[in-house]
């Protein structure tokens, strides 16, 4: 693999996650942060006007919005639809100003703690992930079938990550876990800058990752209004083990719903607020030990 | 006194604050729950509309628009003021519907607990906040000096008061604070029924109060834009006291501010995410021991 030349530092995908908006705004004052001798680094506000309007986005989700088919089909105009295309067309493969690596900072309702989420199944992201669990807090969340054709703003690059940190409202700073998402940024960048520099050792190694197969939706009547929500014994458990039979949900009438799959699972995204609409109470997830070898996955 | 007739119980005042619209749904649902021998309850979603589109507000917050010479104003033409003309029309003193007592059901992204605010310093407000301070992790806001023409809803009624519960985010339920919200308006209708049966006896007692007295905004450029955070030694620490030369706020570069007043006080709302457009990163107050009389405070 050649050098990375060209690092994406994206915040405020969604305009009410401000974790990542507000450190790029720091970065963009104070580029020296980012900078690194073997490579650029480029901070990006990437759905200003969801910020300003301070919600999750527009018109439609801007991190959907990057499949192939849809950056080249001229009949998607909504604001995100533009903005993915913008996006694309300047940092893309083909832009103006093709990148390497996509950081994508998000954050989260839920109690994801620092979660990464590699953008692919290449041997550097996953290395990276390993490197990165040597800190307090933090989880990776895997998807070895990730589609080619992914709708994720991170599919404009071949490598890259997401950083998902909760918990945290919407439109608020958390000033402790915005200090660990910059001390993480500083991790990625530094990585990248040793790998540069022919410094990174690749040795065989285990890494825990989570990997979502399903999900759950809250209990909902047929028009589709909640009757309940997320169990008092499960809310806040992001990774902790869901047993067949314990508690997943409590109706309003106080009645206590459960787990009904055969085996051990371990919920993520528990709560998130911006997925109520989605129909996702909690994302399931199988934890999986990955074997590294010095080329990636064994 | 006479006895306590009718009962507004409502959510939704803003919008987005789920836990009380949710509790109000399910009370419309299976009115029993709220339905006592002595007086009537009606449950009320105040802000359908802010509901819909998950925001605080569609134009303007409707918990500012109560002052008598609002209600009055016929040029006050927004969503929200012409519903506070509907909601005073109806159960105001002059309403169809007149009502005693109002419970008005708020959450916070703050780490409030279960915060009651009585809406006057009338003896049975404050003898019911010492009734309910009984219950864990309850505290009293009180404001003896609270205008006779408040912008609140709960000005509509003579009697009441609004609870804060957090931290929660918005648009977002949290079981465990709706389970203490719905046993906590419980408590208080049993309350009033015992009242109203001759079975409330007011003996001396100390109260805890919370007096708001001042606020501190967020460190800010000359544009109104953030420079920093609340501090993460301060961040959650509701009700907690804060002495001179302690930290408030980290800035985006790292320095620390620390409060610079003469006392110990008291920070409630900390970092609650509505309060960034009000200039408020948290209010001050003093923390003050009330002697309840059996006739109010002596």
């Amino acid at each position: 693999m050649k050098p990375i030349k060209r690092v994406l530092l994206v915040g405020g995908t969604h305009g009410n996650e401000w974790t990542g908006i507000y450190l790029v705004k720091k970065f963009e004052r104070s580029p020296a942060w980012i900078q690194r001798s073997t490579f650029q680094c480029v901070p990006l506000l990437a759905n200003p006007n969801a910020y300003v309007v301070g919600k999750r986005y527009v018109d439609t989700d801007l991190n959907r919005c990057f499949r192939q088919q849809d950056l080249q089909d001229p009949t998607l105009v909504s604001y995100e639809a533009q903005r993915a295309k913008e996006i694309h067309r300047t940092f893309g493969p083909e832009g103006s100003q093709p990148v390497d690596f996509v950081i994508d900072l998000h954050s989260t309702t839920s109690c994801m703690g620092l979660t990464v989420i590699p953008s692919s199944s290449h041997w550097f992201n996953l290395h990276l992930a390993a490197h990165l669990t040597a800190r307090p807090h933090v989880h990776i969340l895997y998807s070895p079938h990730r589609s080619q054709d992914s709708p994720y703003l991170g599919a404009i690059a071949p490598l890259g990550c997401t950083i998902e940190v909760g918990a945290v409202a919407q439109n608020v700073l958390d000033a402790g876990l915005f200090r660990q998402t910059e001390s993480m940024i500083m991790a990625i960048l530094d990585y990248i800058e040793a790998y540069n520099q022919g410094q990174i050792t690749l040795s065989k190694q285990r890494l825990i990752s989570y990997q979502t197969f399903d999900s759950l939706d809250y209990p909902r009547n047929r028009q589709g209004e909640l009757l309940g929500m997320v169990h008092p014994q499960r809310q806040g458990q992001d990774y902790q083990p869901l047993n067949p039979g314990e508690p997943t949900f409590l109706t309003f009438d106080g009645h206590t719903l459960v787990y009904e799959g055969a085996t051990t699972v371990y919920p993520v995204f528990i709560n998130e607020a911006a997925y109520y609409e989605k129909q996702v109470a909690m994302s399931l997830t199988h934890r999986v030990p990955l074997e590294l070898s010095a080329y990636g996955i064994k």
